[in-house]
């Protein structure tokens, strides 16, 4: 962060620092003579302006951040292209930072951002009671758009897909491709995404009248060993499920490993659909059926709402749910 | 931005903005009196230092930027994941800018960092002759870390893999397990990656005297479209390979794609063998073989190199090539 400033130019030139400053912005007040002399000697000697001192003066920091639980994840990694895409034409500068869905992480990492960011896009790790780190925002001036992982009950622009919704075909089309009992593999309850796909499931049950067996909720986390243990359990028991309908990636890949480890047949013991935005998933064995967001746009979305905030200069965006639709794409791993 | 600032504090308190500033640094010239009405006040006002004014008061931004080319990419993901382990370890910020394998976008995002980040992890968009936004560097002041895709012209820290010595292995493994007529896929010979992957591949062929012919090193791109289009041409034609080395991820899932639409059948009528940090890998049709390279550990090496320059306060790294070795995993797709 060294380099040339303007107090340096100014001594170089020997006028006051103001001189140099109001040179640089084409004041009225300085005489053409001395701006020629203070821009050339800016140009000479590569001078460019200090953005944190531009920020000071602007009150602006030209910059936001994205708040994520993790980054090695399509659905997340295609959210950023969506989001860089728009910070981008803007001129914005993008603070990426992971949760590793730790609600203290997040917590911490939201209370250092005063003054450093215009906004924050967030997904969140978990959405606990003690939401006080987001509630601050607003005294601080700082507007917020969640994306996917929201929360309820702050009043923002929420960017979302159609959760209820997918969750409900996706759980009738493996009723339709004959399965009579369907697993729920749920990442975290505590999770607003969670639960929606997951009443999906329950009303699809209902309507179709297959019976619900509370065994078939599968409560997993964000650790790969421990669900391997807790799906090889459920694979392995005289209760197997027919069906499963895995509530994210993670859980899809996991099932697949246990099948292939354990001998079962996709989709002949068991039939798999998942929400998932992986590439390979036509190239799996079995392909995967998916329910496949639209992560990209969600990520633009999410980033046009909150550069019209900014661009408003407005810290309270007005509550407001944007809903876009999944699809579910039909693959081998669910055929008859 | 807005919100308490030490001007509101003095304001409040009817004293002087330097008497609040050496009040909350503690100073010896404040009274213990006016320390504890100045504390009181900035607690129940929720005041927090302006992060850009204690940047230009100690010229430190706290922030790193890490410059790649892509994020919907394993590698890069695992690689950010192992840079942001080690930034959030030293406390600091991490700004992330996509190039998109664009050189004038690189450059541009280069030449407006200055000031704004204390130093630069990167891997490059191409590597062309053009090195101008790189050189600059070291008069700004800033040090800059190289992964995966380096500069060779560029004395400082290089992280790279064993490119030449995988590329060697990939090529030998398709060797004995029956290959007689092996394309290698590149996807920019500006890079030196590539370059050093493609040099291992030849180097095998000459030593297992395996005839080299100049139509199976094949020049994709980075447009999935267009290499669809290449690699089908490549599979439909008189001369088809029994055997493909894929430079980079991307180029092994687009063989898949056209393996599978073709009706090819992987590995008896074709081998494939990539770079590749999917996590799918082991559950494609066929199970793929890969050369993984250790991306988390690669970003966590970068990072700790640039973290170990700024706090030595040094600019200027020493030239060094840090080799972390990449490892051949042997799967259904390259099985005799």
């Amino acid at each position: 962060m060294k380099g040339v400033n303007l107090k340096k130019l100014a001594k170089e030139l020997n006028v006051s620092v103001s001189t140099v400053s109001r040179a640089l912005s084409d004041s009225y007040e300085i005489s053409a003579e001395t701006k020629e002399k203070v821009l050339n000697l800016a140009k000479k000697l590569n001078y460019q302006p200090n953005p944190y001192a531009t920020s000071l003066r602007k009150q602006k920091s030209k910059t936001i951040a994205v708040i994520i639980p993790e980054i090695a994840n399509n659905f997340f990694a295609l959210a950023i292209n969506g989001i860089e895409e728009i910070a981008q034409e803007k001129g914005y500068h993008v603070l990426i930072y992971l949760t590793h869905e730790n609600h203290q992480k997040e917590t911490a990492i939201v209370r250092q951002l005063s003054g450093r960011v215009d906004g924050i896009l967030m997904s969140m790790a978990t959405e606990t009671n003690d939401i006080s780190h987001l509630t601050e925002l607003k005294d601080k001036n700082i507007p917020i758009v969640f994306f996917d992982r929201i929360c309820e009950r702050i009043s923002t622009v929420k960017v979302v897909t159609d959760d209820f919704e997918s969750g409900y075909e996706a759980t009738e089309h493996l009723i339709k491709q004959g399965c009579k009992k369907i697993a729920y593999l749920s990442v975290s309850l505590n999770l607003s995404i969670d639960q929606r796909r997951m009443e999906g499931y329950l009303k699809a049950l209902k309507d179709y009248n297959v019976p619900l067996e509370q065994s078939q909720i599968v409560s997993c986390s964000n650790n790969d060993d421990e669900n391997y243990l807790t799906l090889k359990k459920l694979l392995e028991s005289d209760g197997r499920p027919d069906g499963i309908f895995a509530s994210i990636e993670r859980l899809a890949i996991a099932t697949y490993t246990v099948c292939q480890e354990t001998g079962l047949s996709i989709p002949q013991d068991v039939k798999v659909v998942g929400f998932s935005n992986l590439q390979t998933a036509p190239l799996l064995n079995p392909p995967l059926t998916t329910i496949t967001q639209p992560a990209f746009q969600i990520g633009k979305e999410a980033a046009t709402a909150l550069f019209g905030a900014l661009k408003r200069n407005a810290a309270d965006l007005q509550d407001e749910k944007i809903t876009l639709r999944s699809q579910l794409i039909e693959r081998k791993s669910t055929a008859r």
